[in-house]
């Protein structure tokens, strides 16, 4: 099946967890608002039209699989997930992994927050002092305690990856965040990745992954930008 | 199956999501952190100890369902309603249904920034002004939108509830938002309520149940106070 991934075009932004799975699959996929005339598409279908009739979406990113339109990241990865050797076929496990991913949304929400602390409506430079005191938090506390607890999920899965030793697309998640890390808090970036090896192993082994290598070399993968969640602005950065 | 939540004592906060699918479906459970002891249990839990060993909740709340514990509201309502009667069984609804959850995840963490918008590490007197500035954009913009969207959902269902005609876990979630709104802003629920009949009217109709009757007016029901997510702070109201 070929799907149609719905998100804003020109930012990675939370569509990218969904791309990487996708591409890790190896799935054929339309990234639909960045064809000629998908932001239309797009518009309409949150209004219920064309797709998601009956069942809109609240807000991109949602995926359309036939006649199913899934929305909410850790919505769209538990149906993906068994799909294509991301996620196991056990109830029980599938559960976990839900509940790892949703901690990912979670720490997501919170990296926004980062230049956004105020109100998404605001512009950054509106909300800037806020945005400041903030991230000191995040970098000081929240990025430690998210990180700190994959890395220990990591540890005592007593394997390569979270679940143990087969990739889920939480790792992928994972391999996103320290990539927009990173990008946004090299400084910071520096001296927390010390304190959790094993995230970063899972960001080193997701990298080599053929799918992965190929898709991060090509235009599909949208680069960094300041429209994204994790955004450089530098007086944010340690 | 007697179930053991494990949430924080003396607040509803997101474990009240949980306690309201537990109670209208006349499940039995423990609500273990309540009771003599429980805070003990709960954070060996959280350092994967006796409960959830290898498999460690990030945070509360968590559910132990024999010897599976699921963490995460949204997977945990995900887990518990096909089998009490509070979601269908048929997989492409139930996804249906997590997106609207998770929807009410999203707007659950944007009500927890009106008091702490800076750092939940940080007490509400330290963040009192970005607090006023957030809560004026939440009440403005994110309310009207988050709440329009599900009255607009119920619209399409053409029913009574989410799903049409039979309720589901996340009508007893919107039951809860619409108290705690009323609760943290009772002027500014006055203006909004007007604009979301159908979410009022399902909120109605939660109250009227008979299990929800009596949980509302039992010991069990922690009343809401400010160290839940819902907060009365006059001075954020409208």
């Amino acid at each position: 099946m070929r799907y149609q991934l719905y998100y804003w075009p020109g930012l990675q932004g939370r569509g990218e967890f969904v791309r990487l799975a996708l591409e890790d699959a190896g799935a054929g996929y339309d990234d639909v608002a960045r064809e000629p005339g998908g932001m239309a598409k797009m518009m309409a279908a949150m209004k219920g039209e064309g797709v998601g009739e009956g069942r809109p979406p609240f807000a991109p990113p949602f995926l359309k699989a036939g006649k199913l339109v899934i929305a909410q990241v850790a919505n769209i990865l538990f149906y993906l997930g068994p799909r294509h050797g991301l996620a196991p076929k056990d109830d029980n496990a599938r559960l976990w992994l839900n509940a790892l991913q949703l901690t990912v949304t979670d720490f997501i929400q919170e990296v926004h927050g980062t230049h956004h602390p105020i109100a998404t409506g605001l512009y950054y430079d509106d909300q800037k002092a806020a945005a400041k005191q903030y991230t000191a938090h995040f970098l000081k506390d929240r990025v430690p305690k998210f990180l700190g607890y994959f890395d220990r999920v990591i540890g005592e899965s007593g394997g390569l990856y979270v679940l143990g030793r087969r990739i889920s697309y939480t790792d992928l998640s994972l391999f996103q965040i320290v990539e927009g890390l990173r990008y946004a808090f090299p400084n910071a970036a520096k001296s927390f990745e010390k304190k959790v090896p094993r995230v970063v192993e899972v960001h080193g082994r997701v990298a080599e992954r053929d799918n992965i290598k190929a898709y991060c070399a090509s235009e599909r993968r949208v680069p960094f930008n300041e429209d994204g969640i994790f955004r450089h602005y530098p007086e944010l950065d340690s």
